[in-house]
């Protein structure tokens, strides 16, 4: 196994680099931390450049050796000098992004306007796999999907579903054309629980501003979720849920 | 307007140590942060021992003296080493615990069991009061509702329904005792969604663990959220949402 031991090695160096966005977009490639996204990614077939390991002869030895994959071992301060949190795991991996878009033919789309906790948009994508969405679409405004905290919210999501980062209203546009009706989530909206749905896709807005004035009038049901007791709202992600599983269950199997 | 400069100050280092659970316990008091949460505390005849200020001429000086509450002016480092993150609003407040315990004559309940992230605490709180739930049961194992992080996610909502630290099994034979449905959230689960239910408890388990055993055997019905994608779970306080807005729709109004 190959061994880095030096923090200012070339490598390690433009590895650390890809915690900002500018230098994954011009790589590339991402960070993914622990062994079970690892697993996922080499599951989805996901191109991993290579696993750096602090814990030699653990289970990620094996794993690179099975699908055949550059394994490097480093000192535990390098795992933490290019991961996000203090703490962690012995393992991380560099993934080779890979496009994977939605088409316009699919019945069940989540769209993301101006999204801009990477958490909630990493928890969004997980629950709109959880929920069968046939897409997600990122405005491009939006956080990016590839970032760290995105990546670990997401617990190997975005290896599951297509996923477009766009013009979110030429999106919108497209999906309408395709019959998909678009429900934007509202605190001004009054859409009923229960309708049947063919073709739906979900609007999520920025955690603050809500929904974008240009995607609101795009949209053909505002959706609100009704607040019952005295807090003012919901936090975004689980808003996200409610509606999506409200949505899946109006569209049927 | 008081002032208070130095960080040594002894009052400054006793709200320092509310950061811990148990200085909370001993001094039964709190911290909250940003004027907003102030206002709700305030509103909700909490009893705000007093306010800490960064910007003497804002509007927390009006507030505290609509009030009558004590308003301290200090340097912003001070707001810093008292609050929990990095860069926290200008205001924050020393509030006094105050129990408000939920009865047993309700309809509508949630239940946390060894939940141990504050911010899923906290966040399942506000999900609670969101959808209108006459009381949240905390197992004494659970993360504690007071602590920075849950009270941030919480967004108010401890002010705003009756909770109940506790011997989580006693509760739930109290429940039931009272005729109250418990559901507890399960991946093994099979209940269905839409069954019209007189009375109802959710009860959210540990963020890996799930459900405890013994909490296990007192439910009525073991509730899964369905899985159509390829994610193996849920985030926790996603999952509560969805299971709370399910069941408070299965109560009807």
């Amino acid at each position: 196994m190959k061994e880095i031991k030096s923090h200012t090695n070339e490598y390690i160096k433009t590895l650390r680099a890809l915690k900002k966005k500018k230098e994954r977009d011009e790589a590339g490639k991402y960070i993914i931390e622990g062994m079970k996204t690892i697993c996922e990614a080499l599951h989805a077939a996901q191109e991993v450049e290579c696993i750096l390991t602090a814990e030699p002869g653990g289970a990620a030895a094996a794993l690179a050796r099975e699908y055949g994959v550059e394994i490097i071992s480093v000192p535990y301060e390098i795992i933490q000098q290019i991961a996000d949190t203090k703490t962690p795991p012995n393992d991380i991996a560099c993934i080779k992004k890979q496009e994977n878009l939605p088409d316009y033919g699919g019945r069940f789309y989540v769209a993301l306007d101006d999204v801009n906790d990477p958490k909630n948009l990493g928890t969004i994508i997980r629950t709109a796999d959880a929920a069968g969405v046939d897409g997600v679409f990122i405005s491009n405004t939006s956080a990016d999907f590839y970032g760290p905290k995105a990546q670990r919210a997401a617990m190997g999501s975005t290896f599951h579903v297509p996923i477009e980062v766009c013009e979110l209203q030429d999106a919108l546009k497209k999906l309408k054309s395709a019959g998909v009706n678009v429900l934007a989530g509202s605190l001004a909206g009054d859409y009923e629980i229960g309708v049947p749905l063919a073709k739906a896709c979900v609007v999520i807005g920025n955690e603050s501003r809500g929904i974008s004035k240009e995607v609101q009038e795009l949209a053909d049901v505002l959706y609100k979720i009704c607040i019952y007791g005295q807090a003012e709202s919901l936090n975004a992600s689980v808003a996200a849920g409610i509606m999506l599983y409200d949505v899946r269950r109006a569209l049927g199997e």
